[in-house]
């Protein structure tokens, strides 16, 4: 159930609904809107009267809410969640840009494609510190030291970057370095990782599980914002199908599917939605169309000696092609790519 | 194996290889190209001695083909296939649009819907006279009535038709009425009805099975290629995964990879892709940014009352807004998307 | 609706509630039981006023059927359909083995496999000789010569066969020669084939599609039970996942479900629902212990050199192996594996 | 590289194996078998001169590995791994049976069941102290309060138990109590988790992951195994694909490719590969005729009250005559369902 407040509701009368759902033995979760306090009433099955409620002074209307997620859902919050990320707002009609390796190999191979995706149009940052990896045997990322070169690489190019966190015990670390937490597919249903990711308060982007239904993510999502973290990207990156010629099968329809059922910004991952770097444009492309807020794409300088996911990374000049692309299929829908702010080091600045 | 003539071989040079390719046993599928004669050897298992033709005079060169599909692959034809339908040009750089009911109800319903859609833009009328139905106890199609409906809307409003043909039988009773046979997705392996639309030499669109490689399909319209009939449409239309939000998974990445595989036409199904008219505006215009030929939408004027397929049908004002973005975006990727060409009749012409 | 007639109505009681139905523009199924005369009512829409028929003479009482599958449901018949195939009982206490190669290669090929699978104790001869084929320049099968070794193999061994027939107008001649026909996944929604062996009156095996719901599945035997063909056999042969270490999954669960929501006897297919030898005998297994009536199973005497199936086709010796294991568990299931009939020529015996 | 040492090696002989292999960058895992003992060699890229090692003094044969899983594969290891849990020894010729409710709901729930399953014929208890569920609104278990009721029925009934641990943090309590630490389908690529889970040394149950290739499953095996934690059970409890009847498929290939890839014991889940009590006993008994070591199994007092999954859950009763049906299977297959070892109560002894 949901509780809006009048305009002109008085603080009093906001206490008195706010007792009378605690008492009631729910929980209030509260949204201070530009108008309205908006009160999610999370319940633990013992019903709270409607009618009794709908009655109080300065209660404008009660809406109940059907879906299993509560606070992620447009019936709770019918206006797009927007909030910052350095200079860029994520939700509203800018398309957000996020481009990088997907592991971070040393210092060097960071700054140069920091640099390029720059140039080419690139808003955020991403590469990865902590990798997940099918085999213990495989490189499993710098770590902390992959998180350092991200950081020095964020500041020169003036790019705020996302990374992974893969386990709850890590997320102080990282979020002290990174600007936003990745959570991947693999983690989707790690609640204990959700549960601290959305304690720490640090925007979230949260990828969408391998075979999980779009219901499922928006459920996850819900174990975030129950912290009242309401900074989180949802992200679409493929499902897994019987369809092997493209790693994943890029379920295009979940796009829309999830900016109808939720307000939350819609991210999508073209690089594992397709698995290959020829249908990566194809991808790109398709997503601004269908409405997403901005895409996450894997660049690399040398894809072919790419310690991972070389199969599907962009070489730098591929990339600036299709941020052109995407800029004019922007316009077409009446998105806007904002070029990036200027670099703090003006060094860096285009000769 | 492909054998591309040169450019001045002469006619005794071309019968020639084609007579050596005959008497090995194997068959030529012949393409008289712009400039190159290509002979397509289709064998029967002997193999054909390739540097015995490649040093026949006349010849260019000769290229093996690595694809279980031959005649339908990139490397048989690099060219896109672009040919005529009525007044438009498919696989180029027109972008066509089929829209209608998904059946026939009445004369009525379908000289209205026929008049919506054309108004907005519409070339290509689409319609089914034949329904395949999970039920016996389903409608099943107004049958030939339903064919002679089309006919008629498709003259007086000067829209080439498709419609479903289910069986070899009714294959010529079909191609007598309809412009385009299109072979659904239940029906993409039944070999018998793709041979004998193969061999009809009408123009085909073939739906991609719902749970059909991508390579599974090119392999069926092998089946219709190697009757010689080069006129075929391939048409995604969504895969059954665990999904089940949208009544299907719209493959988006389908349509890049079969441009690249094949150098057929690819239209897109948005409607049967995403099931619910909500999406359906999404994912036509995430088809045309992914690289998409046309597409194929469902309009009902009425969709509550729709005898199938109501809860995907767009109402006519919702698609004329539709085609509306849809130009928009085709601009921004290249493509056109064409004015319809007036009705014959002048009683039809806009008031 | 079924309406069920009381045990000694009257045939002029009966004429009178079937006359009741068609007068009401239904059609009605009869099913003469045992005991019981039943009446499936299959309506056009048009209601038939349930509490009227109830009141009539000679009715016992009215049953509605929810299922979109009417007279394959457990519903309208509750009793397991059993019928007779040559001399076995397909549907009851015989647990019904069918075996033999994928394709018919050769006249020897497929009287020594059939000798080799009735020596081991197969009851009935499994061939293909019109194969589905996913290329067109693949081996099709040898066609009606095939069917006429088949027929022969048949006699000599005194085994009935089975083999798949895969368009509308070869079910008369292939119904000449075998004794069930065999519907492949691929055309398990070819309606016009499902029409035309419902009419042939043969005993049909429905294979399930590679991507079909078990309810989709009963639809389609529903198709063929609309023409009064009541000798129906179902058959799980996997299901399309994204699980590739075997050719399909095979779906155990569907032999329970589908023996709970229908009558008709249930086979399994462990070869196509692993498509490795190696793991046939433990879906061969499984099946028996889940509940399936029969199994159909590859052997070819010299598999590595199969036209067709070859990885997925045990050879005889690991058959008779597994018809020994298969004894012990279906007498551990209540279920009995009977010796074969002897052949008619007194040559074929064991010595 | 698997290094097999000579039934008479010396311990100098071994040393200098290990020294070799540790000296060229390698880790040397150590497997002392009954005769002989056997070195993996798990490798980081820098080759080891396999020449060079079979020459050494003491080494039998060396045997490369081609799988990407090393330590959980049948090159690896060929035997059958087997070890006891309490007084039963799960791997070999026993098939075991592990019982309980989805949830510990209260300390009377726990001892009623555990009573029940005991007096049935199941050797080990389950049971949820902390459960993942899709809502963080729904009942996450009773956590630690959880454990306790579970070491007392365990302990009363002399059964050992099996509980989820689903966070690295909670590996040292969960291991305190229970006898096998649940890896659940959701946490399969739970990367921290599984080396927590191996550094503990405890026994361990690893689901396969919804959506998880059968390979990928034995990579997360091997995450454990590399920590030298051999007791590492393989649990297929069904995959997510397009059927819905069922709440999952259950892969019943996977239990013999399981067993053929890896000599890691493997227990089904019919509860959850089913989802509905019905077909629980069917996929139960088609396990054991399949090949699997055990059966993890939901039973409760009163399913309709079940806190959670009462829809897959058996009845005392049902469940009583299911071990009844699984001991005449697994006498067919030549496993054998050992009768309890008595509760230690004698108060508890059946009267």
């Amino acid at each position: 159930m949901i509780i809006i407040m009048n305009v002109n509701a008085t603080v009093r009368e906001k206490s008195a609904v706010i007792s009378k759902v605690e008492d009631s033995g729910c929980k209030a979760n509260i949204f201070e809107g530009v108008e309205h306090m908006v009160i999610g009433v999370i319940g633990d099955g013992r019903p709270l009267n409607r009618d009794q409620v709908r009655l109080m002074p300065g209660v404008e209307r009660v809406v109940p809410v059907l879906k299993p997620f509560k606070v992620a859902s447009r019936e709770f919050k019918p206006a797009d969640t927007v909030f910052p990320i350095g200079d860029y707002m994520v939700g509203g009609d800018e398309f957000i840009i996020m481009a990088g390796p997907c592991s971070v190999e040393s210092r060097s191979q960071i700054m140069e494609t920091a640099h390029a995706v720059k140039e080419a149009g690139a808003h955020i940052l991403r590469g990865g510190a902590f990798k997940p990896r099918s085999s213990p045997y495989s490189f499993q990322g710098l770590g902390e030291e992959g998180l350092i070169y991200l950081k020095e690489a964020s500041e020169k190019y003036n790019m705020p970057f996302i990374t992974e966190v893969m386990e709850p015990a890590l997320v102080p670390l990282v979020s002290q370095y990174a600007d936003i937490l990745q959570i991947g597919a693999r983690n989707m249903q790690n609640y204990a990782l959700l549960h601290a990711v959305g304690r720490s308060q640090h925007p979230v982007l949260l990828k969408r599980g391998m075979s999980s239904l779009i219901e499922e993510w928006l459920m996850c999502a819900e174990y975030i914002l129950s912290h009242g973290n309401t900074r989180v990207m949802l992200c679409e990156r493929g499902i897994r199908t019987f369809e092997t010629y493209t790693r994943n099968t890029f379920d295009i329809n979940a796009i829309p599917v999830a900016k109808h059922l939720s307000h939350l910004p819609v991210i999508a991952d073209p690089s594992h939605a397709t698995g290959k770097w020829e249908y990566v444009a194809a991808g790109a492309k398709a997503s601004i169309a269908a409405g997403a807020d901005g895409v996450i794409l894997e660049v690399h300088p040398r894809p072919d000696e790419a310690w991972s996911d070389g199969r599907q990374s962009l070489k730098p000049e591929k990339f600036a092609e299709l941020v052109h692309q995407m800029k004019a299929i922007a316009t077409a829908v009446d998105k806007n790519i904002v070029d990036p702010i200027p670099a703090m080091d003006p060094m860096m600045l285009p000769v």
